[in-house]
């Protein structure tokens, strides 16, 4: 099971790319709203519950000064990802980005490209799949599947521009 | 009284320039370490306390993904000041600023320059002076020394360069 | 009272963030425009007599290079806060920003985010209520009523994503 | 067993840390030097041979134009950290950085802070905890002894500075 | 022959620049996608069979973490034209821009503006031309008419303003 | 007379600014396009005859790797003032403005504010009433002007917002 | 005559650059120290009476958030050349080089190189000489000596590397 | 045979790198000291005569607001490549950086990484190479040397750290 948290409801639409991601591999979530600013007491008690609810890896996403994804690090022993957020207001992402990924040593967040929620739900279920051969094999197909459509659109092109190579 | 708390005894020396300016003031303090993803109960604790504990004002200095001011601005209704600090391993010291600085609509953190420790103790003196005759008349002293401070230099550099002005 | 002023008539739109905050609590402000290139002795005035017109903070917003908050920081013991305005032509709000915050030791300036305005109100109230228990009390509802939206949002996601937090 | 590669010897006093780290935690390590510019086809064995050698997950590090991590990422299932280390002639970190986190959907990299290979051990050891209780238990530990030497600094300053709260 | 080649369909509107500046010059070209993370076994084919196959120099687009341009390089003794492009979630192009420049001693791209493919063309031809005089004769006269368009505008302005150098 | 010279016709709307304000100071200009890239010996030839040309001051705008202005400062006595232009393409202004502003020891660049023609209009004009007063007169009465129309936008805002100062 | 002011005596040993540049070409200089965040009022006093006391140009240097310049610009209409400095603590010069070259439309200050102290001097003389034919022809001398230094260590590096152009 | 050019004495140890590639593969080439902005003429008649006298590719390095490369690039139709070089006063190395790469459409310059002279040297002989098979096949070798020299890294490291790859 994937915990999926974000600092605010604005960060949904980003954040439902990890959801999608795991629905598609038959990988269980589930998904919430944990404001480490406005909800401190709830996101203390997500991250202490988390591994005892069942939980293997928590996704956190954020903007601004994202201290989400670090502070639930700090109260669990389970694999963090955070995702950067770009929010309103933002400095060209900057803030979220360096909130979440310069964290001190001891305490890691395992962080992705500015609202790169769809690689945090990879990067979820290929954690699950270091220990589950059904989902690493998943994850296999799923990285096949993009090289085709990568030669799906080599053929598009081939019909308009000139191409030895293929 | 003014809380100052820091990430890490690393960040003493830089910390301990708002203490010595409030000692100047006569001004009471407390000062010690809290880190925020290390001991996370400690910081909420602390947060929780202040006000009962007589505190005013509080300032957090933090390097590098600084998240304790915000977190602890997040936990009490006092004035919290937060100080970047330039860490090793920072990006120039962008994080710890971005970090304190960008926090989300409704929990402000008042951000003060990089390394800038001196001015967190004079803006927690500005604050108590706001409601404080006696402190807001020391500031009034103290601006004034700043400026004797430059116009000795001026009599300094009056003897190796022309000046029309003085 | 909380003195807000701003740089230019086109920060009106953010600015105004600030005072509508500060109605809500029922704190008295007053606002208007002060330019410090433009109308440099109406700063000079404003900031030298702002303490004894009964100001106990002030809030001053300006965009590029900004040195509105600075300047009337120099002129008076009172705290003041520095709002970054992202305005037209600005390189993605640095200039605005650390302009800003980047003060000399000896003057500080309280700064909030970018475009932050509705954090520098409520920044005003926690230095108000620092002193004043009525203040302190109502940013406690309000930090109260951040909490409660955040959980009606949880409930509005609950129906479309498994969650088994709450 | 963790792989641990770099893509130069100079990186090695960095990534020996998360050595250290693993070793600590009696976790299994192997490590060496595998260049993506310098020793293409090396890397590409490396990366496709390592779920069947037994690898749960790979720390990769790099300085500059770093592609080490993101194409290891490319070449196996299993979840790759990446190390941004500040090198020689670097732009202060900013390019390793940027080329080890932004990688496009479907390929992502765990990116740790700027020469974060302590963070990028204790990373991995959270992936292997995720899936055994051994190993998350020593995590637990070490976040215990974390909190143990913050609270031995708060008893050195409390010989030197008030402090009302402990 | 020149090969062109990007790492996504979606960089085709601005790859094609280079493409069209070709055929002006009549100078043979190839043009496909290859992903260095979706497609590494194409990349090292693509990089390793071009020299054999006629190129003589190779132009790589791509964006974000753009290990593209490098990793071929990596491959191949032809020279390496890397471009930059300003992807979706691109953190302003530095992402793009410092993946490919910042190449390590060894390796080098050489690297033109940010969505710079039309001089990644021109670079092309100029590459060429230094050892085939009708090539580089043609560039003469492409950069002569980039002259006359100059001074076709400062007719065009001399009607609204004045001008006492003309 | 004061010179104002363009990278390319699409900086016009920009530059035109400096033309419009010298107009309105009655100041006499010439305005024209000189690619430093372009039509290098067209630049040299302006820079070069300015002087003998009757000009005092020269302004000159350019986008991106902006070497117009720094070029034209290396071939004249006059001073030259440099507007770093937004072009498309440009990574947010910052190409433009540091190749026009970090000019080496020996040849200064009087730059001004990204796309900040009228403020070299306004130069130009105060280099100028440096040495003729019946021009300083008239920046006086610009000057004059800004302040009013503040006071302009005071009266408006009364109308909303307590004011207590005016 | 030039004034020559900065921030804090620490800038001494770059704005003396300036000095030293106007003392060899005979140009007469004023040089003190004037703050604007500690002495505003001297800072007022400097910038209205410059013109009065015969102040052709006035060159300022600050770092951090350096608001000399753009204020003495607000106060009088003579050119106001600002000089950034890298002072400790700054951001890598970013916040002194925005604050002083960001100003908004109506009041420019020109701006030259980080620590340019020896180009505002030059620029200085070039706003004379534009206005003064003696000047001028100076700084023409200046200019050649220029090109007879380059040429000197073009004789040196012939010694020890190949060269066919000389 | 290659020419080599730099702004200033100050970038020789850093370009020299450049020539000591070149004389490694017994590719001819010429190195002096050409300024931009000290000695434009010179510049003028390097680039106009660097084909007639036998030049195939052109390297020019420069700091600060590096125009050598750019403009050279503007004079001759052979290929250009810039080196950015990191030199005093320089913001971090992007003032150079940008000053190169950001060529506009129509004027390329093949830039390589800050500082990477050496690479600049390997480009060079790659465009050589392009079209002489006996100098890609030395290119061959000296990629060849890279591989060996880190494979002799692998070995140094396998007697200090677990390796089970190798």
């Amino acid at each position: 099971m994937v915990g999926i948290i974000m600092g605010s409801q604005s960060d949904l639409p980003i954040m439902e790319q990890a959801a999608n991601f795991l629905k598609t591999l038959e990988i269980p979530y589930e998904l919430t709203v944990v404001s480490a600013h406005r909800t401190p007491e709830r996101m203390f008690d997500y991250a202490k519950t988390a591994k005892d609810r069942g939980l293997k890896v928590i996704i956190a996403g954020a903007g601004g000064a994202a201290h989400l994804p670090g502070m639930v690090a700090s109260c669990t022993t389970l694999p963090v990802i955070g995702v950067p957020i770009l929010s309103s207001n933002s400095i060209d992402g900057w803030d979220s980005l360096l909130s979440i990924l310069q964290m001190p040593g001891g305490i890691p967040v395992a962080t992705v490209a500015l609202n790169g929620a769809l690689n945090a739900g990879i990067l979820a279920a290929k954690i699950l799949g270091s220990a589950d051969n059904e989902v690493s094999e998943k994850l296999q197909g799923y990285q096949d599947s993009l090289k085709d459509k990568v030669l799906g659109t080599v053929d598009d092109i081939k019909k308009i521009h000139p191409n030895q190579f293929d």
